[in-house]
């Protein structure tokens, strides 16, 4: 199977980033954390995206906050889907990040989730991986059908309640 | 082959999202093209994202603006991975879009791209096809390869010409 | 007497949108109150919104955060009035929430109130209802009067008390 | 029949605003159109709102740009709904008018639609009507039909001809 | 001597708007205070603002937060300057409210100052009464000498201690 | 009389500026206007507002674009109301002058209007200086009530003609 | 003497970028041009910007408009200053680019100047060099003097022809 | 050597611009830090600037939030560089001082670093004044040396323990 990678700039990142890998986990699908910087650790982070295909990767997960550069660097020297990870790092919310990952030039795409969302990062990566893994997408189709679910017991419970002493209870 | 699906709101989105028909075309993946609105056709479009898996697809890629729900709305329907293009349709120059498609809430991620970046919606299309479909891998690193030479074949020219001379070209 | 419904996208929600539910219960108007997420549990959320209008309903409250699609989701499938509520649910303080409920596509309008704005929103499903209802007008008639005293009063007692005592109070 | 009233701040504002008197002319809705200033006609914009429940309105849209105060003060003195529509008037292209409309204080709610949209704000004048008029809302399920009918005819059309003919055709 | 008025739509910003106050007493200026809502107290407010100038007012200052009308309703009914100040009352940071003052339409200034800035809006209350009041021109000047004379102690105290020194103070 | 003064730091900015200069015509106030700079002749700008109160200025109106910093360096050096008159002058709209003009620090205030509001720099100059000059209080007055006169002549026009004519003449 | 880079990432920046070379020239700074993208190119990217200071260069100016990773990408791999020039190339008015310049990361920093401000980037670097050169700094206070001088001319003839005849003749 | 100043409005800035000042203690580097406000000791800070390159100063930083002016009126009086570093002291996050700063008019640069990042303008000020001084780029490249290993080292201990003990340390 092939292997998911997610890159994060720095270790401040990983309370966030780590949600990608719990989703990974939960999968079952293979994958590597790596804390390698576009800025700080130029080569290496370029390496390691050039040398992904080979070493058995099918897509990347990248994270970064401020003048977010590493998901759009890593995707200038591979051709595997990499998924960028806006993240509120700073006084500006996320906006830069945003803006910094998303607005890639033409030639070169970023798959940009929203800000902070690292969980959806890892769904996202499930959902590329299992256009060649059948099972995985079993496995997707039933992850959905439970939030389903959640949310359908959540409004009998209220139906049922009232939303005052819902309310209390979420206290 | 898996096939891709392009589907937009309205035709008044064709011309930007043609960019993404014609990529497609360059890499021979088969495709299909729809004006589907969340708003005005909500049965037949959410009928074709979720019976889009068993027809054959493996990618949707999804393009509106303003408050920009189709993409959203696809993705809740089929857990095949989903491409929204924030498209600037109105005053607020696509920042609306941007922000109506990118952050989703957690369990439901689209793929986004830069504001009307049809083009690489169809170039994420195809490398994340190219997951399974190792032909499109290669034709994608000719595609990228290409870019540079073309870059290259800029700066030389640059250099043999001065900046002014290039400039009067330009014109 | 018409019915108001309030829908939310997950229970989350439930803290700011549970003031819409004090208007409503403040003015009798009969209400139900779902947690339905447009891409959670995107059929029973349809289902609900087309059917409320046999169901006796009147007007539909919608409250979401983030790409919020709910509102624009059920008013594309009803001709009841939508009244959305963007929410502060991430770091972009409701700006996401706002711009994807407010600049929804010609032909479906969804009637917006202010971030957060709940209890705005339960009054403004008063007032729309009381276009039938003419005891309602009444009502929403002595609550304005009702508001208009209470600020009259403060302003006499900051005369009366002058602004640092009235400060020192208000600890 | 309870009427709808419009009322724009400037005549500047009627090219935009007139949409919402086409769509109020489709349903046969009886309406009044007003050129009436918050700043430069307070009062008589006042004693018009004040008294519109009286001469038989049931529901007022108000269109401003810039520091957008009408919407507000005329709701601020009627509990008919009002309808806000914030016009792109400057170089801020209706942002400032959005947030001056929409982010009314609690107790006086605006029902704000889209940047420009006056369209829908004569759209949800009529589903406001509805409520209490049974024919108006058969009228607006028939609008939606044809709305849905007009994209699959694009649709079918495209998939007919191709987007390339297509596109020659729109231009 | 002229008097000023600080006049707000919620005694929740009186703590805020009492800088003001603080001003105007500190340059021995006759005011008075008010809490008056352009929504909730219509009539009262704009009853205050037009009658002002005849009970020897020289200048208003409203504050207000969100879709802050007051300034701008104010200034609607009379010739006096009128001092606006944006608050920063919600999620949006005092941006709506900012832009809900400043962009006034042709015809009706507001003067504008800071968000949340209600001793500036004393002050320049103080400087446009100088314009009649020649003493209070002269504490004016010793108001500004005696912030020129603290900058320059703080900068004689930072270099006669170190940064280091001065920040173990500072906390 | 007292003397309203004008700068501007480019001579591009006339073509707005003049608005201030027009109004003050119109109220036969005696005022200067001059091009002088924040940054490229600051001596002679900062002497200029240094001066003006000897000079026999009761009021200084200054607009600049981009990073604003001429109404704030002018306000520094005297105590006289400085307006300030954001400019639209390149490609961010005239916010980031907005900004640079309104959010002065303690101490400092700017009375700012609206982005390109220099009509409205010149009434508010107008206004403030008649705090001393009664006739100029007269002359305000019947400004607007002209204005006034101006907007119920077009909504009885309106009436009179239908918004169909009233459009097509506006042509 | 030290040489000068100017880097764009693309030839459709040229127009704007040229401008720095323009400054360049007039103090007979010695550059080079080159047309490099940090994801088309990113190896010949790096490669040049990495070997900079060896082949004798004291400055870099980079361009580049959307998710604009080149200057921060360039100061990542070269300890000389590097002059940031963020343009305004799509639909959100160069504030993406601006963002994804001026935010760099702690540890890397980009000498960020105004949205396409070209001109001042070859200033800037030509202030820079001038740390080492003495006469350029001779030739930066004359270019000093003669924007002053140009300025002065302008307010010289203001005050001459008045602002009327003025505004003609800038038609 | 040449020495650098740090300068900035208000000694509530110096817990955030006291990273600069180590930065420089780090290269060694001699500095002066002083508070001198641009509106509250304008002569001071001009002179402090206009006089700085013959006191022996290579380059100047200066920080400032709200509408920021520092920076530019500095750089208005100097062609030393200035650096300048908008902060984030009110409720615009920082986006007010940013423009105040970045967006500075043709003829005058300013250097300008990401919001608070104080210890980014300590460094660009090295790297400008490496320049001149071929010992202080050694320093700045064993300084980048140890950020890389920093990291490096981080990422294979995230190898070795995991992310979940990680993390767990982190806390």
């Amino acid at each position: 199977m092939l292997k998911a990678a997610i890159i994060m700039g720095s270790d401040s990142d990983l309370g966030v980033m780590s949600a990608a890998a719990g989703v990974l986990d939960h999968f079952s699908i293979p994958f590597e954390l790596k804390i390698l910087s576009a800025h700080r650790t130029t080569e290496a982070a370029l390496f390691y995206a050039a040398s992904a295909e080979k070493r058995g990767f099918g897509v990347l997960i990248a994270g970064a906050g401020g003048a977010a550069h590493l998901p759009g660097v890593l995707a200038a020297v591979t051709t595997l889907p990499v998924i960028g990870v806006p993240m509120n790092a700073n006084s500006l919310n996320g906006l830069d990040s945003l803006l910094s990952i998303v607005q890639m030039p033409s030639g070169i795409p970023v798959a940009t989730v929203g800000i902070n969302a690292a969980k959806n990062a890892g769904l996202l990566a499930a959902q590329i991986l299992a256009v060649k893994e059948a099972p995985l997408r079993a496995k997707l189709k039933a992850y959905r059908a439970a939030m389903k679910k959640e949310v359908l017991a959540k409004t009998a419970k209220l139906d049922k309640e009232g939303y005052k002493k819902y309310l209390e209870e979420m206290k």
